[in-house]
C-alpha cells in the first residue's frame, strides 16, 4: 500500500497534474522490470501531462484519471471550484504560489467560497483538500480516493497484464479534454474496440460497501447493452464480488469514449465511496481488492 | 405500410437497438434487388449497431436514428428515463429480462417514476411504451413515430436514390455518440458536404398538421444560412408541401454534424407530431407523404 | 481605425457570417502586399465561411470569431436569441428579408422577446443590434466590439507576423462548430501545439478598464497550468500592460481547442468590456492597444 499512500500525497488539481504525472513516471521507471510484460511508454509534451502504456497487442484500453477536484483562487480571498468539491466549512486547504506554501481554511458559503489565508494568494493558484489518510481493517478514508484508487488499480494491473493499453488521463474532474487526443493516438497506434474506466463511484441505496466492485450499467450516459452484457457475463464467471449500478447522473472518462469518433465500447468498473468529493472519502478495502482483481480479469478476458 | 407497422413493433431503447438493426438488415437484404441502385452495405461490430448504405457517388448523407426513448430499471421498482419520455401515469410498459417478458404500468411521479411489476426486474432492464398503432384517413398515432417514420422515410428513399449515403444511427435520443464514428467513416470512404436529418419534430403555433413536411431553420442549433437558403429554394421548386420551423430548443443528429471535425452542412427535414415522446404520438399522413417526397427530391437535387 | 469602423458595420449574426467573411477576404487581398510575410490563404465552401491564413512555419494559431449575437424571427412577431444577447427594451434592431430592409425595436420581455416591425418578417430572418459607434480619448463604445476588436487585432497581427496561423472562425457565439474542422485542417496541414484566442471578456471586480489586456487563467474551462505559466512569464517580460482573469463562467473558441482530438494548449487574450452583449459594449482604447501588442508579442515569442 506504500504506492497508494504516496499517490494520495501528490497534488493534482485539474490542469496541474504534473506532480502526479512525474511520480507515476518515476514509479513506472523503477517498477516495470518486475512486470510480466515490458510496456512501451508514451509521455511528454506531445501528450501534455498524460501517460500511455502499451502492453503487447492491445484489445482493450484501461483509463484512470490523475486529476483531483479542488479550488482556484479568484480575486481578493474568493475561491472558484475546480470540478465539483463539496463545500464543507472549515475544510483545510493546501497549495502553493510564488510566495510560498499555503495552508488555510475554507470559509464563506457554498455560493461564495472564500479562504482565510492571512496574505493575498496569487490569482489562479490551485488549492486542494489537506490530506489525512485513515485506514482500519475494513475501510480506507482520505481525500482523493477518487481517483487515487483508480491510479493504484491501474498500476496493479500493470504487474500482470499481457495485452492492453493502460492510460493515465487528465482533466476528468473538470469536463475532460485529454481523452480525445489520447483516443486518437491509441486508434492510430494500436487500436482497440473496448475500454475500461477505472474510477470511483457512489454508495447509494443500491450499491453498498463490502458488496464488491461496481460495474455500472449506466450513469448519465449509457454504454451499449451488448457490451455490458458481455462484461457482466465474464464478471459472473470470474467469481470476483461485484455489484451492478444504474444511475441517472454522473460521468467519467467513459463519456468521452462514447462521443469519440471511434466505435469503442466502454464500461465503468470501480469501487463505491461514501462522502464523495470531500476530504473524507471512504472506500471498503474489500471493494478496492475486487476492483483490482476485476480490472486484471477483464483486461485478460475481454 | 406493412414496413412501417413492422418497424413500430420493434424494440430499440437507446443502447439496445439490436432488434431494430437486425430487422432493417433483413429488410435491406430482401428488398434491395428492387431498388434502382444496389448499395454497398456497411454493418457489424465495427459499426456497433449502426448501418450505412452507400449508393452510387454520394454528395449528401441522410441520417435516421433507430433508437427510441424509454425507461431503465434502477433499484427496487425505480425507473430512470432513457432520453426524455413524458411521464404519464398508468402508461403501459414492456420489456424483457432473463426471467422472462415484462408487462407493467408506469406509476410514481415525474421525479420518481416507478413500475408496478409484481416481481423484481433485473437492474438495467430497458422498458418501452407498449405499442398501439392507430390509423385513420388523416393521421397515424402510435408510440415511437419518432423516429420510426424517419426509418420508414429512409427506406423509401432507398427505392429510388441514385447517389448518396443512407445511414441508420443509434443513441440519438440519449445524447448521441454514434454520429462521430459514422461521419468519420463516411468522410474517409466517400465524403459528402451535405447532410439531411430524417426525424420528427413538434406541432407548435407555427407548425401545423397537414401543412407539409417541416424544414427546420433552427432548433437549439443553427445550420448555415447559405445552405438553408439553398434547401428552401429547392423545396419551393419541388412543389412538395412544406413549412418552415424556427425553434429555440430541441436537437437531432444534426447537432453532431455541426460539431464534427468536417465542414458538412446539415438540415432537419421531418413531419411534425403532437403528443411528443408519449405512446400517442400523432402525425398527419399527408405530412409523412411530404416527408418521404422531400427527402427523395433533396437527395436527388442537392 | 478605418478598418475597425468598417468591421463594426458588417452584419454577421451566427450562421450568416458571409458579409463579414467577404469583407475580410477583400481586405486581405488589398492589404497583404504590405505585410512582412505573404500568407497562404485558405477559404471557400470547403471551409464554409471561415478563413485561414498560414504565415511561414506556424508554431501557434490565433483564432478570432467573426460572428455576432443577435435575434432570429420565429412566428408572428416573436424573436429567439442567437447567442446570448441582453434583453433591453426598445433596442433598435436591423436586418433584411426578401421583402427588403428591416429596422425595428425590441419589445416584449426577456422570456418572450418581440419585434415591432409593422409587417411580418420572414421566418428565420436574423436581426442584429443597430450600430452606433462612439469614440473618445479613452474608450470605444459600440455594438459587437465582441468580437470586431478580435478581428481587428488579428488583422493587425498580420502586419508583422513571421510564423503562425491566423484564423477567422464562425458560430462561436452559438455553441461553436467551425473550430473542429479548422483544427483538423490546421493539424493536417501545418500542425501547432499552441493556440491564442483573440476575443473580448468582461470587466469585473478584478478586471478593470485601462489596466491592460486580459490573460485569462480560466473561464468555465481551464487551460493547462504549465502553458499559462509560460504565457504569463512571457507577458511579464514583454512590458505590455496586462491583467490576470479567473472566472467560473464563460467560454470561447478555446473550449473547442480543449475538447479537440489534438494536444494543443490554449489561452484567451483579450480586452475586457462593460455592457457585455448589448449595443453599448465599451472598451478602453489602451486595453485594445495592449491586446494588439500582446498578440503580436506572443505569436512571436511562444
Amino acid at each position: 500500500m506504500k504506492l497508494l499512500f504516496d499517490l494520495l500525497k501528490k497534488f493534482g488539481v485539474s490542469g496541474d497534474e504534473q506532480d502526479t504525472t512525474n511520480f507515476i513516471l518515476e514509479y513506472i521507471d523503477k517498477r516495470q522490470r518486475f512486470w510480466n510484460v515490458q510496456p512501451k511508454v508514451f509521455f511528454g509534451e506531445e501528450f501534455h501531462d498524460c501517460i500511455l502504456l502499451k502492453f503487447g497487442t492491445p484489445r482493450t484500453a484501461l483509463f484512470a484519471h490523475m486529476d483531483t477536484i479542488g479550488f482556484m483562487v479568484r480575486y481578493e480571498n474568493q475561491l472558484i471550484p475546480v470540478g465539483g468539491p463539496e463545500f464543507i466549512k472549515e475544510t483545510e486547504l493546501v497549495g502553493q504560489d510564488s510566495l510560498g506554501k499555503i495552508h488555510c481554511k475554507l470559509i464563506g458559503d457554498e455560493d461564495s467560497p472564500l479562504h482565510d489565508f492571512p496574505r493575498a494568494i496569487e490569482r489562479g493558484t490551485r488549492l486542494a483538500f489537506s490530506q489525512n489518510v485513515r485506514i482500519d481493517e475494513e475501510f480506507i478514508q482520505a481525500a482523493y480516493l477518487d481517483n487515487r484508487l483508480g491510479l493504484y488499480t491501474a498500476l496493479q494491473v500493470c504487474e500482470t497484464i499481457q495485452d492492453g493499453w493502460v492510460v493515465f488521463t487528465t482533466y476528468e474532474e473538470h469536463g475532460g479534454g485529454s481523452m480525445p487526443f489520447l483516443l486518437k493516438f491509441i486508434q492510430e497506434t494500436s487500436p482497440v474496440r473496448q475500454a475500461l474506466i477505472a474510477d470511483i463511484t457512489w454508495v447509494t441505496e443500491g450499491v453498498l460497501p463490502h458488496n464488491g466492485v461496481v460495474i455500472s450499467i449506466r450513469d448519465k450516459f449509457i454504454p451499449r447493452k451488448k457490451f455490458i452484457d458481455k462484461v457482466i457475463s465474464l464478471a459472473e464467471k470470474s467469481g470476483i464480488p461485484f455489484q451492478l449500478e444504474v444511475e441517472a447522473y454522473g460521468g467519467s472518462d467513459g463519456r468521452e469514449v462514447q462521443f469519440s469518433p471511434y466505435a469503442i465500447d466502454w464500461v465503468f468498473v470501480g469501487a463505491a465511496e461514501e462522502n464523495v468529493h470531500t476530504p473524507d472519502e471512504k472506500v471498503s478495502l474489500k471493494d478496492l481488492q475486487s476492483m483490482i482483481e476485476m480490472h486484471k480479469y477483464l483486461m485478460d478476458s475481454l
